[in-house]
């Protein structure tokens, strides 16, 4: 995954709040996951299948295994770029990517991935619904 | 209400994480809100009655105003102690008090309030059920 | 200050993500700071001095109280508007007030204030800076 | 690493508030990184090295890596034990494991672990202070 060039890549901006920023002027390692979060949401929507519509249908999407490194610390008041594309949809599982660039920047700051269980309102793993895999498919993402 | 003279008064310690600062080096404005939270938490606890137990009642009580005034900085691994007290039980509102100082330290660092409605599931005020009035009674509330 | 008819009032758009809300299927309280904080940076911008211009001065602005009023919750995915305005610009004080509607709709869901201390590096308090006092004059605030 | 029987293992007890949960009624993923930061300060402090000490021999940590496991979901109120201790201490870099259990529980609700240069004030690796290399042979950590 490259900023710039990937394939069904969704991008969101996102400006840097002191709210994200620690004493060491940088933003909190943390503070990435939310980062993550917002653009994964903005990406679903972009695809036309909103989480919401997941939920709806009884299905939830909890995150099971994240991850992140960090090669420059970002900045408050940075206009940070999140790139965002699904890396792999499997049996019950999605792991989506995520690299992060000042924009008009091709550095990359941070890159992270999470990985979501498909589960039902019992909290069993189920297969993700039929209408969720035909919006990413039309999206050009299998 | 004053730390180390007040009333029927709860205290919390809390220490400061990077993740509670900002690039100004101090504790971030909003923070303090959940520092609030936790102390109040801790409050309904020592008196007896949890919140989770409100909540088993049926009964939330959701923040309707919150106000809190900064004098001096808190900083990243300060030990800071959260005075905690009920200044008001109205019908079917209660307001909780703040005060925030360092260990050790009678110097008020910050002070604030929340306003909280009792509410039903529906979303209608309703008064604090008689056990939640009788718990803060025990405790010299009134 | 009304939501669509305020003097020189400016709006910064937030979408609500997962990390904001909590148990309770609202915005946690104390996350309208962190909006409001997004909100008053972008339109300090919008004024043409954004806030880094201020610190590059050696003036800082901390937050010396906070408030807010909570009528109607937030959800989940609500794209928020926060309607922003100076309130008063005192001797070594600004007042800015905020207004956080749903995007199309004219419910006011919160309102809000924050009072800000210019200080210099000293943590003295100082006038504002007359390029900053421009520049709001211009945006048409006194 | 397994609670209840690490070596030279560290632990912290947390609270879960509201603000750490989400609207899905667990702890949000990315508030496991602040609990881990927490518990990382305290096993320093308890190793007495405390991290502001790195600080002023001007030696900063920040985290090039975090990673976590979730497997079950924290909830509000729950009493959480943070176990935490030094997985490798390399070069210039120090790796900490954590693991996430309810107190007098030992089912494991989530594993993760954080991956920290040592950087001097110019943001160039450097290796720890023997000091600190000291104070974690002290504690049994090699």
């Amino acid at each position: 995954m490259q900023a710039g060039s990937c394939g069904p890549c969704f991008t969101l901006e996102i400006r840097v709040k002191y709210a994200d920023t620690d004493k060491m002027q940088y933003v909190y390692y943390g503070r990435y996951y939310e980062y993550f979060e917002a653009a994964r949401n903005e990406m679903l929507r972009e695809i036309g299948f909103e989480y919401k519509q997941l939920e709806a249908l009884g299905v939830m999407l909890p995150v099971v295994t994240s991850h992140a490194d960090y090669s420059i610390p970002a900045r408050y008041d940075d206009l940070l770029v999140i790139h965002t594309k699904v890396r792999a949809l499997e049996n019950v599982r999605i792991t989506i990517g995520y690299e992060v660039t000042r924009k008009h920047e091709s550095k990359v700051l941070a890159t992270g991935f999470t990985i979501h269980a498909f589960i039902n309102k019992q909290g069993r793993p189920v297969r993700p619904p039929n209408e969720f895999k035909d919006a990413l498919a039309k999206a050009g993402i299998k």
